[in-house]
């Protein structure tokens, strides 16, 4: 717990920089960038600021700076600058458009230098600018008179080459537009791949021409048509983002069949999944006529998605239609293949090929690793954080994932402390180099367009510091007083992770008047997925509009609460923190009665109803510790053990929310003085 | 003020319906039914419920339906019912699908049945099914155990013909997306026609293949391609909702200009209008070139639109150019055209002939109205409920607008109880006939796609039933509690005329937390389009980002605040409005230091710190007159008098924002007994 600061003030000494003692300056930026130099003055940001593009210039850049700057004129209510051909308040030097497909080598670093009369912006290619004008909006700030960019020096590059974000669009579809506004938060905190999860058990999501009952038999007719997914990975590559698309094989397959039976290991019919979970479908690895089909179909994708790599799953295929037809084990024996997994891996290396006709490097879940794999093959690691090692200790380039499940509904400092080279990894600094970064994953099962954004963000824009900024840049609190920041600027964006609350909310009580709730909400949160899977029983078509789907994981009050209680058991003589958890805890008592007047009336909020009990009860042990502290009086000789009880029952599953507080709270109970 | 219903109880008695006395209905209706009989007893929703479709049947009724479960699976969390071909709890009983294109004279009536065992609705046409279901929705409620339909017996249909919501894409565009969830909400409160304003001075928004400058100069790339028209056009069908597009001529076309000058009445080269107001330019029409390029471009239109109504505008017009142009001048004078005004008319003469020939009904602003106009052409109402009888006088049919524009942030209340035909219409029942009713206008001058939400809705559905429901039906309070539900309904549609707020005071405040910000601006609402104009000199290129772009109109406080004010002063003594005033004034004392540290780091919400330091003054002068009338004890002499000084001091103009309560805190204070 040391590691929050207990001062209020905002002034933030960043670890890679230098910065003078007379300066104020505020750190507004996440990312952190690589380098910053601080120093006095600043760079007022008036409509007579003028701006010049010296060298490279192509409308790719201008399109960039043109967002950059209609953001700025929508932040500061200052109308946007002009471009000239002459000397100008802020130079935009950019060397050369970079790579004509981004890769995983395109140079991303910039230079930004602000001083009282100019600033310049200074970058080797396109990408480079474009997070350079991120870091140049995230930098304007207002004393209350004037908006100005504070003067700075900033040196800047990524960690990591790959830092992304996996959305599942599967097991419920999403539309053109939340891609879009998610695509756009990813660029505000310089993410660079969009990991499209395109196929699932229960969903086909993209067109193909060659084979048009993919979509036809296996979406629900929820799916983007090609000419939509060309219109997404234009937006991604204006904003400096690859698309890397996922058509997941073996297993994962059953929509694939709804309309193509023919390519599954056992006799169809088949129909869409609703359930989650494995299921047994799996393509039949044996015959040719499914790589002639994948030949085809992955080809027709890697002319739709110009990325050079193509993530073909492989993650939790059972075996069990391979084990049941007699067809399989005849050719398992033939070819010596001693298990399903070998089987697996003989379908990994034939895609292999099939991916290396079509020019692309092949990317899969950590199941694909295997000895017989070919070095080619990127892992990306889901099961534990060994496979990565693992991985990379074979000569595999490798991306973790594992702890950055966004349905596992951790908190953002987990993530956040979560490094994909720890000191422990065991890796020489050649392997080392092969970790390429890692991937924020949003599985579908129980997030639709509603609630999506509230479970990706803004938890996901601390993974992106994990992967762009220094590995010593580890200081959580003043990660989450960004966070606080950055957040509102992602809602700018259009983005709902906040406003869904409120939406969800009204909808849930039927009623404008959610004050009450909304206290109540924000000291709830989701439970991962698994519990929710095992308490709900959930399927495709279980409707996400409980009390779960409107409260957001790791709210914003769950690290307050934690500071202001470290904050009291340090000096309980200080009134303010005191004065400030009594406050919350009156809040908690005065919600009760009237969200469970709006309970009576509302079923689905009703089955909260234990939890706003459990709360009340909660706010009461809180005031009386904080007497006993204060006071230092004894409390009764079971007060402590029969309110640890307390707490611990809360702690049990319930209504499939849960209080992310408990562990304050229990360090409040437990400071109450002994008998 | 003795409209106001000072009982809690929301049992609603309506008044054209009988209702037993032992029963607890609660009318959750908007619009209000023509008719409705509530008996005791309910139906529970509940996985059980089946659905017969026993006669017509289509494509659109089917979608319909599914629409309206997949909304009340969404409401209740309570799995959609099956389609049954045998016995079922719920009948859809319709005669036929109504007319191939939707008319002035299509069918909307349904009746409604519901029994403690089954449900019937019965309909003539598919669109009355639409309604009937619209209404099913609704009357779901809950006790808080179980989700039920109430009893009822309904028998309903519109007053009017013509239902409408006038949105201008002119002068800010709106993305596709907008315009879909608005035609959600029309269909929600039984609107029937989407008036939709597609040219303007700023902006030519709809694609012409003939004339692709019109878009292609004039647009700012900001337009609808037909086929997003044609999608459009689909989604309002299928909603019940008729598509009359406004092309606007021969003024307020200075877009059409940029890319064919030769239309205009003075020489190019012409730029997109960024100022707002009255422009001097329009089109010749004196040239037989003009009326050639409108026959091509309004046949073209006239095949993209099915509608048997196309409206051009003819608003503001103000002869400027006609009068400097020689050539006009002789043509004027050489067709015995005595003013700007005749060939004005002319011009209509003209282009009714052009609509005609392409078997399109006229509409235009009530500028056209004029003796030489042919009966056929259709006037709409915007510069006084006059012109409205003037043009059913004169044998036209019409159209109410005045007293529904929605930029005169006017309250629900005032639209409400605005009727298109009052007592003292003047008209005789045949020319009453003539009234075919009315529209909401949102012009686009002050909107972007975040804030229409929030200038449309609710109000427009009081509006709606202004325009649905009998015109004895005008129990203001009653709206008011059934707006309150209906707001909640909309945004669980995807309206975010609620959420909004939110999403504006956390960018103007650049924090997440808005708690005394949202109180603030919970008493504070947009003062009129013409305020703001005045005061702020807006262009379309002014940022749209100010305190008075996150506020309401007629915020839910206004209203709850003169009940308050009229409880406590009808019976002092009653704690309850006196304690809930107490409390609303401290709130609001609470929030003000909060508010003055944000605006101290916010220039934008900085601009509003006047109105803060006002709020404070007037919540003391609150609790003052409160305790003065509570104790009986007399103010000092000049106390009353420099009070009311204070408030019309507020009422002054300041920061392009208001306070809507001062009304309801006059009678507070003229209330304080008097020296």
């Amino acid at each position: 717990m040391n590691r929050l600061i207990l001062s209020g003030i905002l002034m933030a000494v960043l670890s890679p920089a230098t910065l003078p003692a007379q300066t104020t300056f505020t750190n507004t930026l996440l990312p952190q960038p690589a380098h910053l130099t601080a120093s006095s003055g600043r760079l007022p940001w008036t409509t007579s600021i003028t701006i010049a593009i010296p060298h490279h210039r192509s409308a790719r850049l201008e399109a960039a700076l043109d967002r950059t700057l209609d953001q700025i004129q929508e932040q500061t209510g200052i109308a946007k600058p002009t471009i000239t051909t002459g000397e100008a308040t802020l130079t935009l030097d950019v060397d050369g458009p970079g790579q004509p497909v981004q890769s995983l080598d395109e140079d991303e670093s910039y230079t930004l230098t602000v001083t009282p009369t100019s600033a310049t912006l200074h970058a080797v290619t396109t990408i480079g600018a474009i997070r350079a004008l991120t870091t140049l909006q995230q930098l304007i700030q207002s004393d209350g008179h004037t908006q100005f960019l504070p003067a700075v020096q900033i040196e800047d590059s990524p960690r990591f080459r790959w830092r992304g974000l996996m959305i599942d669009v599967g097991r419920h579809f999403e539309p053109v537009d939340v891609i879009k506004r998610n695509l756009d938060a990813m660029a505000a905190v310089k993410l660079n791949v969009f990991h499209w999860h395109l196929t699932e058990d229960q969903g086909f999501r993209i067109q193909s021409k060659l084979y048009p009952m993919l979509t036809g038999r296996g979406s629900d007719k929820l799916f983007y048509t090609q000419a939509q997914a060309r219109e997404i990975i234009a937006y991604a590559r204006a904003r400096g983002i690859r698309v890397v698309p996922e058509f997941d094989i073996p297993g994962h397959t059953r929509s694939w069949f709804v309309g193509y039976p023919e390519l599954a290991s056992a006799h169809g019919p088949y129909t869409i999944r609703r359930e989650f979970g494995i299921d047994d479908a799996a393509m039949d690895p044996t015959r040719e006529s499914t790589y002639q089909f994948l030949d085809k179909f992955l080809g027709e994708m890697a002319t739709l998605f110009p990325d050079p790599y193509m993530h073909v799953g492989g993650d939790e295929s059972n075996g069990q239609q391979w084990k049941r037809n007699p067809r399989i084990r005849a050719f398992m024996r033939a070819h010596q293949l001693s298990d399903t997994a070998a089987l697996q891996t003989y379908f990994s290396q034939r895609v292999l090929k099939i991916l290396q006709k079509h020019h692309k490097h092949m990317v899969g879940w950590d199941e694909i690793l295997n000895p017989q794999l070919p070095p080619d093959a990127v892992i990306q690691s889901w099961r534990g954080q060994d496979s990565l090692f693992e991985a990379a200790k074979e000569g595999h380039q490798a991306i973790l994932s594992q702890p950055y499940y966004l349905d596992g509904m951790k908190s953002a400092e987990t993530h956040y402390l979560s490094d994909p080279i720890p000191a422990a990894s065991g890796l020489t600094p050649e392997q080392a180099k092969l970790i390429l970064g890692g991937e924020a994953c949003m599985w579908g099962e129980h997030v639709n367009s509603l609630s999506i954004d509230s479970r990706i963000w803004p938890r996901t824009a601390a993974i992106a510091e994990r992967l762009w900024s220094p590995q010593s840049v580890t200081d959580v609190d003043d990660m989450y007083r960004r966070l606080d920041i950055e957040s509102v600027r992602l809602e700018a964006l259009g983005l709902t992770h906040i406003s869904h609350a409120g939406t969800a909310l009204r909808d849930l009580a039927g009623s404008p008047s959610i004050e009450a709730l909304y206290v109540f909400a924000g000291v709830l949160e989701p439970v991962s997925f698994g519990e929710r899977y095992d308490q709900q029983h959930t399927t495709q078509l279980t409707p996400l509009n409980n009390l779960v789907d409107a409260v957001r994981p790791d709210p914003p009050s769950r690290h307050r609460f934690a500071i202001l209680v470290l904050q009291f058991l340090q000096l309980p003589s200080n009134p303010g923190p005191r004065t400030a958890l009594a406050e919350t805890f009156r809040s908690w008592l005065a919600a009760v009665p009237t969200v469970e007047a709006q309970m009576n009336t509302s079923p689905r909020l009703a089955e909260a109803r234990p939890r706003a009990e459990q709360l009340a009860a909660l706010a009461n042990t809180g005031l009386e510790a904080l007497n006993y502290i204060s006071s230092g009086s004894k409390p009764p000789a079971d007060w402590k053990q029969t309110k640890l009880a307390q707490i611990e029952a809360a702690e049990k599953p319930q209504s499939i929310v849960r209080f992310p507080f408990l562990p304050a709270l229990t360090d409040l109970v437990k400071a109450v003085p002994d008998k």
